[in-house]
């Protein structure tokens, strides 16, 4: 498009991260990718136009939520999500070229990969001392150096291809199934229109914490037909036992019935962020209730405009 | 008003019965009211043209909804309640002029007369004999005629009045606190405006018979701090077990929260009969939840629209 | 069972009513079933020993509720039902022997029979003048007389037989579906064990008139997973906008998720009435879901008590 | 107690942590409290019986939930809460005896504390360089040390005591409110009984992942009228969107309406984790909702047996 000036993206690195190795799922982009070395970092640099847009961690399926992402997007001044992308979460044990799996006795990685592979070291290299250090990008780069104590590091795919070592083991991680969900981030502007599989972030703060108003929050949802396929409660930062509501709605805005849902959270609640209607990963279509299509809701309104008589 | 032809109002008959009591509550009509032998023919001639209006009893707190008007509005041609009327039902033993009290024997009523005059009965006239007819002003029309076998009459006010009898004693209700509610009923035509406190009624078929329709029905008002001051369920006169449901809602078609839960219900239900938004003859306004004004709606509305970029 | 006094029934007559058809459908009893002219009148012989039971309705599938059953049974003294009955509401039109339907020109029944029928009469005896009597036995009873003015009665199968008249035209109610619920009431006593297939009848009666109310009694079934088979809504006579709700739920005594239901309505509400725990007529099972079985209730009992260590 | 073997208390470590300084809020324990460096190595202890109890952080107002706190109660073998400590978070900046504030040029300190009190640092030490470390104890330690290169470490009051540090200036967080909540855990044993101002805390896994389910968990605790003062959504670490929910409820095991939330809650989930009940660290009563008391519990299921007759 002549006159849009190219999108170049950040990333929270460094190089060789698992957010790295996610960003290389996207269509390609003007430009070397920007590391950040904070989540922080990366959305920042949105806001201040560095970069278009950045991809930054959001939630993992072991691990939780990462609250560094939720609580700028949050608090800090308005992004929104325009993209996510799903990476399993794949463990490779790298060694300098040369290693054998049965030399290694020292192990260099972050202690999230140390916990998630706790039972395959223990099976596998019972006599190795495993090290936990900043990184595992950081940890492939210290274990590339020849002159390291260290004789593998525990890191993606990507880091390892980065630092080209040899991959001495691979999915070593105790649970398979271990996905990340990252979020393409941007500063606001149109939304894209829907795709019939999208999402829709917010962030809820309740008017007061009355008891009984997460459940009102729910029912604003619920008597549209709008799953949550997302609810992470996060404190306030006021008073302990203060709470918002990091949701994931399904659903865009041009959908009448989160339209209506939104509307109403707008009325009852204290403050409703928006962070973005996007198109779901898994491309999955809601099951859509009888009664909530964007039909149904001009057939009521065309019928509700006549009864005025 | 030039053009316009003047009103002529109908209602539930013959002269001298509770309904045509409450008519004396309106403002005055063109002509001479006119009686209808039955609820459903009076509203026929509603239909029809030949009388602008029709007062009906709708339901009494005693002895509960009156099934023939709430049935022949759901069921047939269209109609709309304008106005409510809201009159105590007071009994008065009525006799031709130059009885004494002590001098009734034979008393003369409808059977919920009856029924509602049995205590004082027993106390003041435990020696007569009462005999159940057709209506209180047929009772009254009786006693009139001086070769009547009956001494007395239990019947309204205006019927004692109409037939020139004595009052013998008055408010002789074993419940002193029984109300009947009449609705001034027109044909469908543009809704006046609100008074800020309104009644809208409606009749609801559920899409099935499904557990829990009933509370989502519920819930469609609810969500939107709507209360209700009726609810009565009634047959579908489908199969045995099949309900619809005649609510009053509070609230007029202008407010917002009642037309998103009129939309709502019209999305989820099989049929939403309309039966008029019209004001409270007891001038209550409701108590408005936090977020659900008019203005908390246009608000929500205007939020929505920017959130598009 | 020796010792036990042999059951005599009462039911809603004169002979001939579909109520006394009704009765015999249930197993044969000691003596001939007794009359009453009211459905107060039956009850009250139940409460005064004078019968073991009577048999009343209490819903029609086109009228509705019968008020007179439901307020004598919450506002009277304990009763509770033991049985229903479910009975197709067939009317017959009988003349006297001799009698062909080209020659009636006089036909007499109740109100709600002429009703009932009103389509047919139009379609067959267009010229036929219906005078509306007391009952439909009565009716019967008349044309009985070979003195009487009337050449036809529309009344039950029953009613025709009972006074030897012959059958014109069988199954003439415009809705050829009409059913009519009776039920069989008793004095409390020992409740009968489940059959799998039950109903339990209650007044309700909230703790004041707030608007939610309604709501908060349905969510005490809901929750517990216990469906309702009918609700009606009743005037506690108190004051206009004052509701009691008679409803029928499915399930026993003896089932702990209604049980708990009850005495969670017991804890919110101002009072709740028991009408008693007897079998269905149609014998319709309850989808039970998931949690709510009398097993899953003792598995949780069995688990909390283990949790207080 | 004679017989009683005296307590011994572990603690998330090292010596001159906030969980440090937590624990001597509580009352006096026999022998030195042992630290851990982990909160796992904590718990552990306490299962393999090396300690009677661990104290170790559960949740802060500006930080959230401590994820590692929440998952090994959730998945290791069994323990529960039995006591709770509310700490203010207050930063102190403390010095090598000797230096001045207009000195410090070298700070040290753990990341979240540099977090909290960046505004601080910017305002009152803009020249000073900030170095995160692995504990705000650690920090304090290695200031301690003569020889070190940092002038200056941000950690608890406890910590610069027990390193014989002086203050330079106190309450320097950014957000003078902030409350971090530890959970003492012990082996489950009998419940010590309610203090009237208690709290349980569960980990709730759904059914199965249907929209709505936490909506129906939700409804469990608000049909019995308990509040809940905390919740929290975590992973089940199966599959991405797949969530349990951990949460306090207002009230003690033996309050009926908890109970009976308790049972409903294992009768409709997959699974319930009880984690304890325990007085709250606030003493604050909860509002008790009409009907709710122990005592309306015991009257409903006294009215109840007697409906058998």
């Amino acid at each position: 498009m002549p006159g849009v000036p190219p999108a170049q993206y950040g990333y929270f690195g460094p190089a060789g991260t698992f957010t790295h190795q996610a960003l290389r799922t996207l269509p390609a982009q003007h430009g070397e990718p920007v590391p950040f070395a904070t989540v922080g970092q990366g959305l920042q640099a949105v806001r201040d136009g560095e970069v278009t847009a950045v991809l930054v961690p959001i939630e993992n399926s072991v691990e939780g939520g990462v609250t560094a992402t939720l609580d700028n997007l949050t608090y800090g001044d308005p992004l929104v999500i325009t993209r996510e992308v799903l990476l399993p979460v794949q463990f490779t044990l790298f060694g300098r070229p040369g290693t054998a799996l049965r030399d290694v006795r020292q192990v260099l990685t972050h202690p999230h990969a140390a916990a998630q592979c706790r039972g395959w070291l223990a099976a596998h290299l019972p006599g190795a001392t495993v090290t936990e250090g900043g990184s595992t990008a950081a940890a492939a780069a210290e274990v590339a150096d020849p002159g390291s104590r260290f004789d593998a590091a525990i890191c993606a795919q990507v880091a390892g291809e980065l630092y080209r070592l040899a991959p001495l083991a691979t999915g070593i991680a105790d649970n398979p199934d271990a996905v990340t969900r990252f979020v393409l981030v941007s500063r606001p502007g149109p939304v894209a229109p829907p795709t019939g599989a999208d999402k829709t972030t917010l962030v809820i703060f309740m008017r007061e914490d009355h008891p009984g108003a997460l459940l009102e929050i729910l029912e604003q949802f619920a008597s549209r037909g709008v799953n949550l396929c997302r609810i992470e409660s996060r404190p306030t930062k006021r008073t302990l036992g203060d709470y918002c509501f990091s949701v994931d709605a399904e659903g865009h805005l041009d959908d009448a019935r989160l339209a209506e849902a939104l509307m109403g959270l707008h009325r009852v609640c204290a403050d409703v962020v928006f962070l973005g209607s996007y198109p779901r990963a898994d491309q999955q279509r809601p099951v859509i209730r009888v009664g909530t299509t964007n039909a149904d809701y001009a057939a009521a309104a065309s019928w509700f405009r006549r009864l005025h008589g």
